[in-house]
């Protein structure tokens, strides 16, 4: 067996341990009862040591550099080998004691920070977010070494392959300089167009669920390989061939539950299309956030809040929940469903206010992990930040830096993933609408296959071949920017 | 650390993996979509390996033996360290490509004997039969020399450790002489007894969802550690503090189901009440096959088939289903519940003639095992053997030799633990009701503590300390025997 060949098949293992851990995170969030959770911890921690034993294992050095000589590999498995590296430096750069002391600290962390959310006790929670913040700091600098890049570009690394700061802080402050006055504009033209009806519920959770499913169906969901189930915190998980979304359901609002469907469902698209030959392999792997975050919202966003999905959807609206008047008329529906408010949660945020969210929360880690910013400083910071780009200052932590997991979760260099998918999403839309005019008018009709066989093509076929440059200059012409996110937002909100 | 603690944490994470592949059984068996089947095979064959590998590693042979001279160790960590030898010694009997050929061959052969069972075509199946019946006949020979014991013990030690057929030949001999005048007389005294009405249906799937969760909080499932849930085959399952039952509803019958949810409670009470320190240690597991089946047998049979649970069960049925008239009476509910008919199908016989079924599938594999009986006889063996036990001959092999899965799934060894299992059962619920009377009042109230308190103390707090001889000796005084079983069927079905 060649050198890499031993590779494909330990990273086989290692996609299969991974498999079991997607199986039993799905399951720890919707079936698994309260009384098994110590266990359960035990068992997917061992499961993480067995990988990281795998993957730090001297062996897999020493096929990493003879398979990189090898001359005969081709285009996949010489992607395949690069990809290898990179899993194998996030690996191999921090030390297993500090990996572990992470580990614990986040878990820890997690649980104070339920507590401090829920009390706006942010003084509660800094004692164990410095911890956090401390270790997330160390492990950047290893990482820095092994990658030579800056620490805070090592962590977002390994969410977004070769994502670096440098590139954002440009696409982030042309959009700072954009939505004040954009947000200003819609909501003044929103104040001066027609009222927005509520259609009224309850709307019961089994018509809910049978809506859902239909509209996954329709988008191209596979349930030979997938599922929809339940959970507080929605989310796309499962394994390989079975891929596993969730939602919550509120009976007196079905808006959230389906628009929620819909984001999720455009994650498991892009797990459903990788290319089947190498399912486990990193190389098969969905290439990074942004572009798993752009798949989600180009269903939800620019798929399904589009003037044209209202004509496919408010008559199975009507149907599914007996509506009937103005507020179940198309129209109303997508204004409803493109409605721009001011507020201080970024979960709840739309399309057009989120990007102020997530720049804020960009600045604010890069800060705290270059050590310019310190943890007391931050609730003034954050409401700092909150005023400047979004003229709103949140009352309390709770609904200012307390809001999110990311940071007490050890997820740090996460959130510019969110707003560079929403970009991405943009960019590869319009590029879809250039090359398959049918792609809008599908959606009118319920048929996405033009717009998703172009996603296969373009974008989920390709795995981690190319990086998200590679890809989105084959698909759009041209790397990330942010003139088709503009467009979108003055098209949809302003010109419509 | 000593050999002695190395091995506890290797065992802990060999319990770990185990726990993955029954939360992943399970999973397979309730939830996962059709088009997974492939990677979730895959998955599991990765978990299998890496287990494999742990438990054959050298240092783990180096370990046991510096251990075995450790004169530190008390009482439950030197049981440990049987528990954990005897395990060894099962996996490293066989070599690792013999165990691979053996599971592909299984896999091939359970595919093959769906289709065979479904066309009564046992020509289809004899085959891939054939290879499965060889290499198990070539591991038996290899743990037979491992194990020092007879081929057949060999396999039968895997699933009743120290089971022997010596004993076993003796306990059915006695069986089987008892039992066709007992089944003759039972048939004849039901004949003259009065008509049995059965309730009418339908039954919602709903109602009896809810009425088996009551029950099953009766008895004392724990649902803090545990859930019911749907499947084709209901099983016992899941993971240490996760014990996961499942059913399977027919709207026009309630009593199978109902039955189904009991039997499998009683299997999960055993695993609710392994000892708490040892959970993820080889002596904090249950102990064997047969005491296994005797813990749902005891709830299913000894106590949910008595007149006295009708008792309490009755009110319940008629609350629940709003059931009303004779049919509905305890004690036409209770003769429904004790019915005694001859029939072809395991899985369909009462307790009564049950033991005829295991005992033709017992005799019949030894002397496959043996080389005594060549496949090609297997049917006619078959049909002569339920004509001697029973007296009846079924008119296809889909009645008859084909009908359980237990051969092409590689399960030989297996059939005898069911009957040894009801007569453990028959022994301890007997020696439950000596030493605390209130166990049959108690069932006629609902209060099953009397009789789970006890099997807490004198079966599911041992996990496999104890030999199934020792812990029946301390439990009731003897070893397994005939007489309690014999007593209870003459009570029940001649005396009552």
């Amino acid at each position: 067996m060649t050198a890499y060949q031993q590779l494909e098949r330990r990273f086989a293992r290692l996609a299969h341990l991974d498999a079991a851990q997607g199986l039993l995170d799905w399951d720890q969030q919707t079936m698994m009862p309260d009384g098994a959770a110590e266990s359960r911890a035990e068992v997917r921690a061992t499961l993480n040591l067995i990988g990281h034993e795998l993957i730090t294992d001297r062996q897999l050095a020493d096929w990493l550099d003879e398979a990189e000589t090898d001359g005969t590999l081709d285009d996949w498995p010489r992607a395949n080998l690069e990809a290898m590296r990179r899993r194998w430096r996030h690996a191999n750069a921090v030390p297993a004691d500090l990996v572990e002391a992470s580990s614990r600290a986040i878990s820890k962390c997690e649980m104070i920070w339920r507590t401090a959310r829920r009390d706006n006790d942010f003084a509660a929670l800094r004692p164990s977010l410095q911890t956090v913040l401390d270790l997330q700091r160390q492990i950047a600098a290893c990482k820095a070494e092994a990658l030579g890049v800056s620490p805070y570009d090592a962590l977002l690394d390994s969410f977004e392959p070769e994502g670096r700061s440098a590139a954002i802080d440009g696409l982030f402050d042309e959009l700072a300089d954009f939505l004040p006055e954009t947000v200003a504009a819609v909501l003044e033209r929103q104040a001066r167009g027609p009222d927005v009806a509520r259609p009224q519920g309850p709307f019961p959770v089994e018509r809910q669920r049978e809506l859902g499913t239909r509209l996954m169906q329709a988008v191209g969901f596979d349930f030979q390989r997938g599922r929809l189930d339940v959970s507080l915190h929605p989310f796309c998980g499962g394994a390989d061939n079975d891929v596993r979304i969730t939602t919550r359901y509120d009976e007196a609002d079905f808006v959230k539950a389906l628009m929620g469907v819909l984001h999720e469902t455009g994650h498991a698209l892009y797990e459903q299309g990788r290319p089947a030959d190498w399912l486990h392999q990193p190389v098969g792997a969905a290439l990074g956030m942004s572009l798993h975050e752009s798949q989600s919202l180009i269903v939800e966003m620019q798929a399904c809040r589009s003037r044209e999905f209202l004509d496919f959807a408010a008559p199975l609206l009507r149907e599914t929940f007996g509506g009937d008047g103005p507020a179940w008329q198309a129209d109303n529906l997508h204004r409803l469903y493109t409605t721009v408010e001011l507020g201080f949660i970024r979960v709840d945020a739309d399309e057009v206010t989120y990007p102020a969210h997530v720049i804020l929360r960009y600045r604010l880690e890069r800060a705290m992990i270059a050590g310019d910013l310190a943890l007391a400083d931050l609730p003034g910071a954050w409401n700092d930040g909150m005023a400047e780009l979004l003229g709103v200052v949140p009352p309390t932590d709770a609904l200012g830096c307390l809001q999110d997991i990311h940071w007490p979760g050890g997820a740090w260099g996460y959130f510019p993933t969110y707003t560079m998918g929403a970009m991405t999403a943009a960019q590869l839309f319009e590029a879809a609408g250039a090359a398959e005019p049918d792609v809008l008018p599908g959606i009118a009709r319920g048929d996405f296959e033009p717009m998703v066989g172009w996603l296969r093509r373009n974008v989920h076929g390709h795995g981690s071949r190319l990086s998200a440059d590679e890809l989105l200059t084959q698909a759009t012409g041209r790397p990330l920017d942010t003139a088709a996110f503009k467009r979108h937002l003055t098209r949809r909100y302003l010109d419509g």
